[in-house]
Formats: C-alpha cells, sequence, structure tokens
C-alpha cells in the first residue's frame, strides 16, 4: 500500500479556515455558502472563485482512515467477499457490486439501480470510486461513514431487502468461511455483527481509488498529459463559476470533517426549461431525510471524479450525456447559457479527470456445502 | 495453459462403442438405455453398473475446443469482459455472471435466477464450471454447443431481455474497447457478430474448469484423498445404481460427440411422494422443445462434479439439501428407500467431487466517455 499522505481532519480543517476565513461555525458557513452562490449566479466570479478554488491537487493516494477501523489485508479481502455476496439481499441475487460495478465505473450505468424482485429506486447509484474520500455519503448525505453507507442498501426494501440487520448478521453466521475470517480479523467471542459486516466492507471500499487522471499528470508537472481543449476548459470551468461548488481535489467543495457534508441546492435556478424536462425538482433531497424545509432540493456536491464514466447523471440519472448535463448545470446553478464551444471545452476538461481503474483478483465467496443459504 | 489431454471426440466415440458395445446407431441406444434403467428399477445392478461406469477417471484438464473457435488468450479476455457485462441486458442490469457466478459456485444457488426487472423463471440455472465438457448445454440439451447456449439467455425475455441478436450487436459495436479487441481477435471487416460473441464468451467459459478434486487426487494415488466413508459412498452409488447415468470422468454419462445429448428420464418413478411434494413431474422437460411425446421428462443427466456446493438441486430447484436430493434421485429413478446411513455416505462421496476453483483477475470493461448505453 502506499504510504498515507492524507492529512488529518483538523490540519485539513484548519487549513481551510485559515485559507478562505470562511468556516468559523458550520451555521455562519452554510450562510455564507448561499450568499456565495446568489453572487456567483449575478456577478463576474473569477476572483472569488480562485480563491475558493484550491483545485490544483492530484488525487490523493489514500483516502483517510477511521481510527477504528484500521486497514488489514485480510479485513479488505473480507470486506471483498462481502461486497461481492448476493447472498446479503433477501433473493439472494443483488449485491454491493451489482450497482457499484468495479470492473466498470463503480456505479451500474443505468439511471436508477435494480434491486431485489426488479425494484427500481427514484436516486441514481453514486460510483464507489474515491467515495473513501468523500466526507458524507448518499445523495443527500444520510451517513457519516463509509461503514455507516454500508449498512443502509442492506435493508432497503428496494435494494437488498433484508428484513432487518439481525438477517444479514444470521446469514453470514451460517458460513462457515465466514466465520473463520470474522474470527481472524475481528476476534472475540462475537465478532460477525453488522457493525463488523460495515467495517470490512468499508476496509475494502477505501481501497477503490483511481488515480493518474490525465489532469493529475498534468498537475504533476506532465504538462502534454491534457489537450488544449481541456485546459481551456479546466479555466472556463473557474470562470464560469462551477469551482464555488466543484472546488478542492475532489472537485466536490472543501474538504471537511467525516460526517460534515458539503451540501448545495439543485437546482438553484428554477425557471428554465431544463428542470421541467428532467423533473430537477421533483425529489426533496436531504429535507426527504431531515424533513427540514432548509433541506429542500439539498444534495451533497458530487466529485468530478471519473465524471466522463459515470453517465447517466444527477440524483435521478434523468440526463444521459455529460454535454448536456453541463448546459443544465450552468443554467440551473449558475444562470449561464453557455456556447457550444465552451461545453465542448468543459467536457474536454472533465473527461481527463478519468483516473486509472485498479485490476483486482476475483474474490472466492465461502462457499456453504450441501445447501444453500437463500431458497 | 496445461497441455491438450483431451481426446479427439471420434477417438472418444470409437472407445465408448467397443468398451460397451453399446452404441452403434443412436435410435438402438436409446432403445438400450430405457431396457438399461427398467432392469435396474428391478433387479441387482451391480455388474450392469459396472460394465457401463468407466468412472474411473480424474476430470481432464482442459475440454474439447472446437475446430471452428480456437483459445487465444485476447479471445478469452475478450470473453471474459462479454461474460461480466450487464449492458448485454435489455435493462443494463443483469450479466452471464449474475446467474452463472464464477466467484462462487458457477450458478447463483437460488431455485431459479433473477432476469431483468426482476423476472423468475421455472428452471435452475446449471453451474458454469466444466460445462465446456458437457456434450449438450441447458437442462433439456437444445444447444449443442457453449457458443449456441450463450445466445439463448441474452434474447430470453425473463433473463437478459434484448428483443433480438442485432441489439446485442449494436450495443457491442456501440462501445469503443469492444470495436478494437474484436477486430484485433476476429478479424475482417464487420466482426462484431452474435455468432463472435458467442464464440468469445464461450473460449471465455472453456477455461472455466475445476481441477484436484479430493476424489480426483484419490484416483491419482492419494490413498488418504477420501474418507472411509467417501469410499463406501462411491461403492454404494455404483452399488445402487446411480452410475446407470452418472458415469464417466464427470457422472454425467458416457462422453458422447459435441451436440449429441445423454438424456434420461425424470422422475422415472412417479408414484412417490417426493414427485408430489417437489412437483418433479410438473416440468415437461425436453418435450417442451422438441414436442415429441418421447422427450417427456427428459433431462439432460446433469454432472455431479462440484453437485455439494450448487444447491438447490434438479430442474426446477425445488430441493434446497443434498441428502434429499440423494434419497429423491434414489426413490424416484431407482424406486430404492435408501438407509440413512446410505445417504450419509454417498452425500460425504458427492462432497469430495468439489473442484478447485480458479483465482481469476477482474475484467475491466471496456467503459463509454460522456454517456451510457441503457437508461
Amino acid at each position: 500500500m502506499a504510504r498515507l499522505r492524507y492529512k488529518s481532519f483538523e490540519t485539513h480543517q484548519a487549513e481551510i479556515e485559515t485559507k478562505a476565513n470562511l468556516i468559523q461555525k458550520r451555521t455562519s458557513f452554510r450562510i455564507l455558502r448561499l450568499a456565495a452562490v446568489v453572487a456567483l449566479g449575478f456577478f463576474s466570479t473569477h476572483l472569488v472563485v480562485a480563491n475558493l478554488a484550491s483545485a490544483n491537487e492530484p488525487l490523493p493516494e489514500t483516502p483517510p482512515i477511521p481510527k477504528d477501523n484500521p486497514q488489514t489485508p485480510q479485513k479488505i479481502e473480507l470486506g471483498k467477499q462481502l461486497y461481492f455476496d448476493p447472498r446479503l439481499s433477501s433473493t439472494g441475487t443483488v449485491s454491493c457490486n451489482s450497482c457499484h460495478n468495479v470492473m466498470a465505473t463503480g456505479d451500474d450505468s443505468v439511471r436508477t439501480s435494480a434491486g431485489v424482485n426488479g425494484h427500481r429506486g427514484d436516486r441514481n447509484s453514486p460510483t464507489v470510486w474515491n467515495s473513501a474520500f468523500w466526507s458524507v455519503q448518499f445523495w443527500d448525505g444520510r451517513a457519516p461513514t463509509l461503514e455507516e453507507q454500508a449498512k443502509g442498501p442492506l435493508v432497503n426494501p428496494i435494494e437488498m431487502g433484508l428484513p432487518n440487520h439481525n438477517e444479514a448478521v444470521k446469514r453470514v453466521k451460517a458460513i462457515a468461511g465466514y466465520r473463520t475470517s470474522f474470527k481472524r480479523v475481528f476476534g472475540g467471542r462475537d465478532p460477525i455483527t453488522v457493525d463488523n459486516i460495515a467495517k470490512a466492507i468499508a476496509s475494502y471500499e477505501r481501497t477503490l481509488i483511481t488515480p493518474d487522471s490525465a489532469f493529475d499528470r498534468y498537475l504533476k508537472g506532465e504538462k502534454t498529459a491534457i489537450s488544449k481543449d481541456a485546459l481551456e476548459g479546466y479555466e472556463l470551468a473557474q470562470n464560469v463559476g462551477c469551482f464555488a461548488c466543484h472546488s478542492g481535489p475532489h472537485f466536490a467543495g472543501p474538504q471537511l470533517p467525516t460526517g460534515t457534508g458539503f451540501y448545495m441546492r439543485f437546482p438553484t435556478f428554477s425557471e428554465n426549461d431544463y428542470v421541467k424536462t428532467y423533473e430537477l425538482d421533483k425529489d426533496l433531497g436531504r429535507m426527504k431525510e431531515t424533513k427540514k424545509e432548509a433541506d429542500k432540493h439539498m444534495y451533497r456536491v458530487p466529485s468530478w471524479r471519473n465524471i466522463a464514466i459515470t453517465a447517466p447523471y444527477f440524483h435521478n440519472g434523468s440526463v444521459s450525456k455529460l454535454d448536456e448535463a453541463v448546459r443544465v448545470m450552468a443554467k440551473t446553478q449558475l444562470n449561464r447559457d453557455l456556447k457550444s464551444s465552451e461545453v465542448t471545452k468543459i467536457v474536454k476538461f472533465l473527461e481527463s479527470l478519468t483516473g486509472q481503474i485498479p485490476q483486482q483478483t476475483m474474490p472466492q465467496l465461502p462457499l456453504m456445502v450441501g445447501e444453500s443459504l437463500v431458497n
């Protein structure tokens, strides 16, 4: 494994505070953020954005590792087995990998995912690639960590559909190979718990990093790694105002402590055809979770990393092409109508953010002898 | 790759004919086979069986390779990508691997598989492990080769659900990485055809062999590889009459030329509770395909290789445990009520037929940039 280059949360937080002089408390931060969005919509934003951006960092080699869930090779391998195990779904047919396919885009490349019995939800599956860097998980940030995220789909009736977490524990306990692995990885008298299942899966997910995008190589000094168009697109994205939200090494906003989300309203400008055509204001966003009016249409700012390979776009997967997604974002978030040539260049830049997907061995799932777990 | 140890079809066929003096024409063979089954039901069968068995061969290291589809590393890798690619299903959510999981049992360990939109069929998915050795594919043998088999699920409305094979071709053609690979592997002006898609998938499947089961190691001289119980179970399986059908290195009947199936009626004896409980005579078997009364309830004799890990059992997946499957088979095929100790020993023998699942790298699916194929 590469050496840990990631700064502590505290250092990061301190740096953000010093640099932008924005964050003193989360409340004042929220007010400022909203003010910034409004300002961005109406004024030239170059200077503000340049100050906020801090996008000129390559993707870190490793993500933050929580103190209570250190990485070990055995735990990662166990997590990989669990990640690929469809027996963790009610029907025995859906695994984490079904919707977050690590042989491809880290998601499922469809509008909304197919859970057990063909159920479809209303939100597009985010890619698992680099999700270990996000400070909150899900579109609405309702899980503070990968560990908490992993527990959600298991018991979501339209995803993996287990009746409760005890059922997950019961199933894992029924498989001899897992009993041995959990004992070895976690120790103790009763190591198979939903928390340990989630810890193992999260540990595996923390290995799912895609380094060495063309843009990263450009930042590291390989000046020919990206085209002139892509470079112009990078500058355009700044000038247009995209970096107000899509800043930082992940183009997902400032790096905040785990559990603290960087949220933005989408759509911000609703008086346009895109909102209607793509039903962008149908979903309540974070309000669905918090029930607070202030969270209406608020979403975690998604990363641009690998965005060119993770179509279709937005929380509802309603936009199938990247160029259209760029047009929609400029209009709905910045009230800008981009020229065709501008869209093309921004798309070229976004394409340069596709990283290298790591080569992996297939896990071998521990098998049952003489019977099956799900019938 | 291991050296080719498999005999030519002609040599094999000749050997079978000489050895058992049974096969002169397929018609006479069928009559004899039926006569044998009847005889087995009523008489002591030890001598007959010993003559038929020829089970004392380890699993061959490589399967037959058709002359018109030679194995190449590039073709195998391409086939692996296609095998894992859910974009070959109407919804973009079901791949070959969804129902024939090569990280596990080569099947899906559920009664009947989940196709697109949660559809369930009425037959249990056979394991892909060692299917390259079978002379016909599917429960009813309706495909003569792996190539022909691969084409079926693509356009089966309750499996991968494409409207037709042209749609598969169209989708593969839309993916740049596939265009390059097909050109390299197959050459020619228009290399992306459904036949070539099937050839690549079949080539990959011919690598899915599970050698070195405990029983194979026993046959090769490692006398302690299987337990005393398993050895007694092996003898019992012969004496009871199982080998009338489950003969040969695959315990799936005599090795016949590709396209020539070894079929048997199931259930043969219907006057027992098992048939009712497990609805064993509900499915018409091969008759569903051929419309011939003579094919009613006829099925390809399935292999015993890896049977202990491929529960649930039978064409309809109705029996969830191996010991029960043994009891059901003895009753429905040989009209025998086995003692509990006999069942236990036969199960121990069957467990010794679990081979080594090969370690594999994950394929990396060729990705689309800026758009998705399925919405």
